[in-house]
Order: C-alpha cells, then sequence, then structure tokens
C-alpha cells in the first residue's frame, strides 16, 4: 500500500479511538451521575442507575472501553511519532493482540449498549402484558438524561465497530504477501 | 497458503455456516412454539413471545440468520465443488460482499442475543425497585423453553462470530500481496 494512505489510515486509526475513548467516557459519566428523587405522598424516592443491571453493565463496558483506548491511542501516538521500521520482528503477535482486544471491545460494547437500549425502552414503555409499568412518567428528567448516555455509547460502539475491521485489515495484510501471485489466485479461488 | 490448508479453512467455513443455520434455526422454532397457559382465579392468562418484544427482535435476527447460512453455504459448496481459478475477476467485489454480511450478521446476532438475555434475566428475577415482578414462578415451562431458545442462540451467534473473522481474513489478504516485501514491511511499520 501506498506510504501516504499508510499515514491517513494511522491518523484515522487515532481518531476512532479518541472517539471511542472521548464517547465511552461520556456515556458512563451521563449514567453514574444520573439521579432523580420525587416524592409520592411523603415518601421519598430515589432513581439512580443502579436500579438497572443493564445499566451497570453498560457503565463497566464503557469504563472498560476508556482505558483500553487510551492505551491503544499512546501506543497509536508513539508509533506515529518513531515511524517506521523498528518493529518488523514482533509486528504479525502485536497485530494478533490488537485484532483480539479489537474485536472483543466491539462485541463487549455492541452487547451492553443492545442490553441497555433493551432496558431502558422496557423503562420507557413499560411491558403491559407482564404488569411491568413504564417509570419515565415519573422519572423524565432521569430517562432523558439515560437517553443521552445510551446515544453516546451507540456512537462509542459503532466507532469501535469500524476499530475492529481496521485492526483486521492491519492483521490479515500480513497474510497475503507471502508468495505473490500464486496465493493472490488461491485467495481468489476461495470462493 | 498451501492449499491443503486453504481447502481445510473452505470445509471449516462451510461447518460454521451450518452451525449458524441450525442452531439459529433450533432458537427461532424454540422461541416462537412457546406458550404456556395458567388459571388464576377462573382468568386464564396466556404467557408467549410476543410478550416480550426482545424475543420478537430475536426470532427475527435469528430467522434472517437461517437464510443468509443457506444461501452462503451454497455458494461455499458450489465454490468448493468448482475448485479454482474461475472467480479470479469478482473475487474482491466478492469477499467484501461476503465480509459485509458476515459482520452485519455477527453484530445483529450478538445485538439481538444480548437483548434478550437482558429481558429473560428481568422476566427471571425482575426489578424489585421498580416494582417489576419475575414471571418464572408462574411460568415456569415457559422460562425454560425460552432459556434454551437463547442458549442455541447464543452458540449460533459465536459462530457468526468465528465466521465474520474468516471473512475479514479472506477479504484482507488480498490486499497483502500486491507488492512483495516492501508491503510486507509497510503493513509490519503500522505498529
Amino acid at each position: 500500500m501506498a506510504a501516504p494512505l499508510e499515514r491517513k489510515m494511522k491518523v484515522w486509526e487515532l481518531v476512532l479511538r479518541c472517539l471511542v475513548g472521548g464517547f465511552g467516557a461520556v456515556a458512563a459519566a451521563l449514567v453514574v451521575t444520573d439521579s432523580q428523587t420525587r416524592t409520592f405522598f411523603s415518601l421519598e424516592r430515589r432513581a439512580k442507575y443502579t436500579d438497572m443491571k443493564a445499566l451497570v453493565l453498560l457503565v463497566a463496558a464503557n469504563g472498560a472501553a476508556v482505558v483500553y483506548s487510551l492505551l491503544q491511542a499512546a501506543r497509536c501516538a508513539m508509533a506515529m511519532a518513531r515511524g517506521g521500521g523498528a518493529l518488523v520482528m514482533s509486528s504479525r503477535a502485536l497485530a494478533w493482540s490488537v485484532f483480539s482486544g479489537d474485536q472483543l471491545l466491539a462485541y463487549a460494547m455492541l452487547a451492553a449498549t443492545a442490553a441497555a437500549l433493551q432496558s431502558s425502552l422496557l423503562g420507557k414503555l413499560g411491558q403491559p402484558e407482564l404488569q411491568w409499568m413504564g417509570i419515565c412518567s415519573l422519572y423524565g428528567a432521569f430517562c432523558k438524561q439515560v437517553g443521552a448516555g445510551i446515544a453516546c455509547a451507540v456512537v462509542a460502539g459503532l466507532a469501535a465497530v469500524l476499530l475492529a475491521s481496521f485492526s483486521a485489515f492491519n492483521l490479515f495484510r500480513l497474510y497475503g504477501g507471502n508468495k505473490g501471485s500464486s496465493t493472490t489466485r488461491n485467495g481468489a479461488t476461495w470462493y
């Protein structure tokens, strides 16, 4: 691949990692700090994110994503600053570990976001068949902030999905170039 | 890549596609056919999968996975029967479409399974903070069958995740072999 394109992809990888980290942090912060107290007939009730296990999972997944993204962004920036060639020996092992981490991150974030989305839809709409009542008519401000948090988590999750494809590209293209045209033909006949 | 390994991977791809299709079909069938009627004080109540929107989503995702897997398995088997070389021209486009489809399938199945798992845990345990009662003490047989369906969906989802990596490998290795050793060095200096 041409060197300018190579450099552009490095920049994009860094941007995506910052997106995952940034939106993940905002999502976790919005959900964790969310709380609303209401009084019903002199009985005080407080809604908080720990009332819904799926929101706890969302916070955990996004917290882990922030830490992981910071570490990976640092590696990324270091590799860009250092320039070429120094890491040839360990590149396959490194590419495998980055690939595994990014795949795990993307699937974990997507699963946590899907579960939280499902929970919060139940919280909003309820499930009349099971006599579960929606709570957003009572805790409107709480629900709005959770909604904003989940929206951020969706953005972070989509960036993580893109990143997973990036690192798959960076790993698997290392397996294409060893035997020249014969390999290319083999690759093509797969389909 | 060596030809025997190439052939082995084709067989594994076919096996994985059959796993996704098979377990997806069993999961959808278990959930769709699930129903339990109980009588409370001469009032008849019937539990069915449409009472929980997440189960409807699970059935839809697994149904789509079955159709997609059948089509892909047929393509796979045809390519294996035909042997090598006939599809060189269109291989990149084909690899891109298979890659996109498999990625979409893996993420959709995982998200649907996570949402269904979350819903069914709520159904089993309830959420006392929100006055949501668990229903599995009332509809035990219904819950058990849903649980078996979700377990099958988890297996199908894991197979879909593996498949997504397979097709990423098949796509991206096509981008490694065009410039010989210089490309390999470029790929390595990415990290």
